[in-house]
């Protein structure tokens, strides 16, 4: 219906949802079962055919220090794999939160993939989950967080290392936000010169371009692109699924999925549950530009009303100093140190 | 702070500001003066060196078809004159709405540029005015508007037309947010082939990739790059003006605007006014998807809701049909159509 012409023989691309994983962080990951079987059902029904469930930080991360979520992560997991008929349900696995009980625990419940995340610099971590997982038959997606933080080669070795490990998809993710499209393009082509494997891109969308980013890494070799329904996500939040759907198809690609249904479940079933809209304002926008984690977006903005200072301040010192995910405790010591103050322990007895 | 290389030699690009009349179609066209005069201050003071002012649909708009505004055209461009120190004010021209003898009033009210508008296939139309503006003594930007509708090389021949008249800026408009960026690059690229004013794109947000579009624009030789704070405009909105400088500063490009005022503005001048935030919902999307001209999106919504039928069928309809600005009576026909009933025209005595 426009006269932009699509190339005769649309290229695939796979798209991956994650609405109800790195979605949960949006609605401090209190979806309940039902939410999770509702958009579930759309998702199957659209013909996404991988569908990431449970807390936002992933398995064994329901806690003080990430959150309580409003279920077990077993509970949201059996609550999808009862949802959809075709559909794989796939969990988070970080080395360090998660434990391999845990994600036997997942398989027991239904998952048929497992995403294992690590940061960047990090690939060793991710071979005994790895292993372990292929060993139990599960599809295995590996996640290179942080991918922003390492050139294209030296991420390109890092890559071969969990390719070495047996996994199935070797994702760059853009954790912060931070890649323009020639960032992602250039990363997912050294990869794709470097491993076997199949490549995936994750995108957030801090510097607005997470769709622009996906489409950057499907013309460099990924095959794999995640996205959420309505963006829900961390900070800026990601690629937005039903966006991603038409703005492939309008670029000459075939996501094999149905575009009306994406955009029925996002506009009916997401929308609704969404305590605020995924936009990009100065927290969202800072973070990307200071290349800092999504996550630390909410406990940056509660530093920040505690101690009086800016969130910019504390995102931008954090983004100097290089911090990554795990190291949250960080976003307090730099607001006290910016507000002048030393952050006063809690007594400890007889030291 | 990351390690994402940029040039050394950073390539210049001048962004153009339209949150004060692209954006207000998203607050019906309700700033008060006081309101341009605060936006303009901080887009002054950040280094925006053209700011767009006055009605959402340009200059004469201000009517029962297109919405009043609180305030005349005149009374929009003296408050932003007032405001500032350092920028040019602009107003938008669209010939068959505006007319010239609005167009003085405006260069009585100081507007140093007139942005001439005409659909992607009627650059004839633009000849009058342009010439006009230029005997006196404007800066002269021009708009090819749905520019989706037209491969490049037509594209290209309609902009040297708007080159031969007299243009110093010939802009690729993506008024429907239809385009992907490599849409956008091959247009500005067959443009810059072409001609030789200055070239400029204006995105519309519907496939998420606008500030994409904008970079993709400017690798290809667009150096007027069109955005509004917080993304204010017409559906999805337009770039959103922060987000592109910071984008392009991470690209390895010189916005030359201080980046923290431009998000101090909108955070606390222009957030506070929005009646709701700019997000791809499924009447923007689809009207990306269809590539219908984005001022369609609140007329689609109330003529859906008056007739009992889905938006979503009204605008593949008229994507189908091929609707253009200025058409907006053809909503309501395609609405009263899809329900199965024919509209009734007020009755006319005697014939």
């Amino acid at each position: 219906m426009t006269t932009i012409a699509t190339t005769d023989t649309p290229r695939k691309v796979t798209l991956v949802d994650t609405t109800l994983r790195d979605g949960m962080s949006s609605v401090s990951h209190q979806f309940t079962t039902q939410n999770v079987a509702d958009i579930a059902r759309g998702l199957d029904q659209a013909g996404i055919p991988t569908i990431e469930v449970a807390h936002g930080i992933g398995l064994g991360a329901s806690s003080i220090q990430y959150g309580f979520a409003a279920a077990t992560d077993p509970e949201y997991v059996r609550a999808a794999v009862d949802a959809v008929d075709n559909a794989d349900i796939a969990a988070l696995y970080v080395p360090g939160i998660a434990t391999l009980a845990e994600l036997q625990r997942a398989i027991d419940a239904g998952i048929k993939t497992v995403r294992v995340a690590v940061h960047c610099t990090e690939a060793d971590c991710g071979q005994q989950p790895i292993e372990w997982a292929k060993e139990h038959g599960l599809n295995v997606m590996t996640f290179l967080m942080m991918s922003h933080k390492l050139d294209p080669e030296p991420l390109a070795e890092q890559a071969a290392k969990l390719d070495s490990y047996g996994a199935d998809v070797v994702y760059v993710v853009d954790s912060a936000g931070a890649m323009v499209p020639q960032h992602a393009g250039e990363r997912v082509a050294a990869l794709r010169q470097a491993i076997s494997a199949d490549i995936g891109f994750h995108a957030h969308n801090n510097l607005g371009v997470g769709i622009a980013n996906a489409l950057a890494a499907a013309e460099n070799g990924a095959t794999f692109i995640d996205g959420s329904l309505r963006g829900l996500g961390a900070s800026a939040g990601n690629a937005q699924t039903e966006v991603l759907a038409a703005a492939f198809e309008r670029a000459g690609w075939d996501t094999g999925v149905d575009l009306f249904t994406l955009i029925d479940t996002a506009e009916h079933v997401v929308a609704p549950l969404m305590k605020e809209p995924q936009i990009v304002d100065e927290t969202a926008l800072i973070l990307g530009y200071a290349g800092v984690y999504s996550t630390f977006f909410h406990p940056t903005k509660r530093a920040a009303k505690k101690f009086g200072v800016s969130t910019r301040d504390i995102l931008i010192e954090l983004g100097r100093r290089g911090v990554i995910g795990g190291q949250e405790d960080m976003i307090i010591d730099v607001a006290s140190e910016l507000a002048g103050r030393t952050y006063e322990l809690p007594a400890r007895a007889g030291v």
